[in-house]
């Protein structure tokens, strides 16, 4: 079985900076034509200086490996109030794609995050006038398992008070957030591959797996399913984003590991075996880009990649620049890869 | 403020074999009066000549650092199905305290655990008749927050089908499972320290912590109160037990980290401070020994261990023997120390 993608997007992606962005930029551009670049840098992505020097690193970094790798990036700004020039001048900036926001403290470098939710008032009334996507981190502070439940009313209260903004739940991970989703015209939603893949007994029910902690936490299986599901009934306001996320290995197999699951390299054969296991392959197109071109208006370059069902053996990490990253399924071999990229 | 403790008893304790065996029973008898001894070693002590060598052990053990320790050392067998004879001689073993039952798979070295509950009845009948208390690992092999939940009505089932034989549901961590003490006389329950101070949160709310890391996983903040207020009430079948279960350092911060909170050393003064904080200090002595000696008829050594509100600093770890093991609060400052026994 074999299926060809066309500019194949991740919604939702962290690339770090310095070495590791040089380590793992490459790695999604090899398989992806575009991807939404996540701000929580330290410090965070504030301003149109920052956001545009940052733009720089992340095609530097792709370049300094392949010159001729065409590979969108959709940057975002770090929320925070933000006056209406700033908006303005940030919709002008041709790299800019949205703006993603993180109540303060809910997950890596959110420290900055948002406080007071009045405060934030007029900036997403203009974002809403000026057609500026807000990304959420919708969590809580609350119990661990409930922390995305818990945040479904804000998120209903922003898709009714800003009728006209266009709201992302990132990285949901609860069969409640698609019920929300359908409730709302002005909410969409990504959906991970470990979230597909994934529940709280791969993480902590037998031994505990560092690499496979994330925030959200994965949730129980009726949550997998009903995302399984969504994702594979080509939903049009669901769209894939990894939500790859890489730590350094001493930062994930310490003491206290960091929250995040690295899929970048492994994310477009995972999810062609997962479609192909549900007879569902046909749909992977719609989940992986359709469905975010339509959503955003995006126009990624022209990348083909192509998938066949031949066994992929996952490295045991990348290494590159000093930093060791370890993959989801490290070591092990998955049944699809990707056999072209043009 | 002091409190001095009449016969502490821990009635549930991994103290493993070899060298960590000789790391750990020195600080177990150093600060109880007895310990009822698990016996999931590998293999699982599962026969009176083994049990008989493993108490032996255990002496031996304690005796290398301490030639006048007076500790009891409850023996425990692994339960498979036991003839009469087999129960009668158990019975006449001076160092024989009961049987533990691990449903195959469900924790550390229990893969030789029941499978068949059918099985087990004619056991169960004959420990009855006998007298020989059971203690349960109550846990299913369902979603790792719902186990325990799941397992409830398997010991309803076996208070009611047996109605005179002491069930001791180990360990447990929820508010269910106090609901169904309440029904059943013959019920009686183990609490560990860390369940009476951790949460989900804590293991995973924040940064993944090994160390917190335990079956039966800590659940809820709800359930963490309630198990809380059972043991401060000096609820007459409720009992401490630590659950301590010292890993190999290596095998806690690992990539899989095995499961286990080693809790034995700082297990008398945290439960101190935690009692008179919450202004319970008077019921200490049921909680940690009098309901263990009413419930079993015990007559422990006459050990007192007194305690003080003066910080104690934690190892970071305990060695010895080749071994390194992290206690909870390892490198931190608790409240209250040991400053007598005798």
């Amino acid at each position: 079985m074999e299926i060809t993608l066309k500019a194949p997007l991740d919604m939702h992606l962290h690339l770090r900076d310095g070495d590791m962005l040089r380590l793992t930029a490459p790695l999604s551009a090899a398989h992806f034509a575009g991807a939404v670049v996540m701000p929580n840098l330290v410090p965070p992505v504030k301003g149109i200086a920052s956001l545009g020097a940052y733009a720089e690193r992340v095609r530097t970094a792709i370049e300094e490996v392949d010159g001729n790798c065409a590979f969108a990036h959709y940057m975002t700004l770090f929320f925070r109030p933000y006056s209406e020039e700033e908006l303005a001048a940030a919709r002008e900036t041709e790299v800019f794609f949205g703006i993603k926001l993180y109540p303060a403290g809910v997950t890596t470098n959110s420290a900055g995050g948002l406080v007071d939710w009045s405060a934030a008032e007029p900036t997403l009334k203009c974002m809403e006038e000026l057609g500026i996507p807000l990304l959420v981190h919708g969590e809580s502070h609350g119990f661990v398992m409930d922390r995305e439940a818990e945040f479904l009313p804000i998120y209903r209260r922003l898709a009714e008070h800003y009728p006209k903004l266009s709201i992302c739940m990132e990285h949901i991970t609860t069969a409640g957030a698609l019920r929300l989703l359908e409730e709302h015209e002005n909410l969409c939603a990504t959906i991970t591959l470990h979230h597909l893949l994934l529940t709280l007994d791969d993480v902590v029910g037998g031994s505990m797996r560092p690499h496979l902690f994330c925030k959200p936490i994965a949730k129980r299986e009726e949550d997998r399913e009903a995302l399984l599901e969504a994702a594979l009934s080509g939903n049009p306001r669901v769209m894939f984003g990894s939500d790859s996320a890489p730590h350094p290995r001493e930062a994930k197999e310490c003491c206290g590991c960091a929250a995040g699951v690295f899929t970048a390299p492994i994310a477009l054969p995972c999810l062609a075996a997962l479609f192909a296991k549900h007879d569902a392959l046909g749909r992977l197109q719609a989940f992986v880009s359709d469905n975010a071109c339509r959503r955003y208006g995006l126009t990624p370059p022209q990348k083909e990649i192509t998938l066949r069902d031949e066994p992929m053996h996952v490295p045991a990490s990348y290494r590159g620049y000093g930093q060791t990253v370890v993959p989801l399924y490290a070591g092990e071999e998955i049944p699809w890869r990707v056999v072209k990229d043009r």
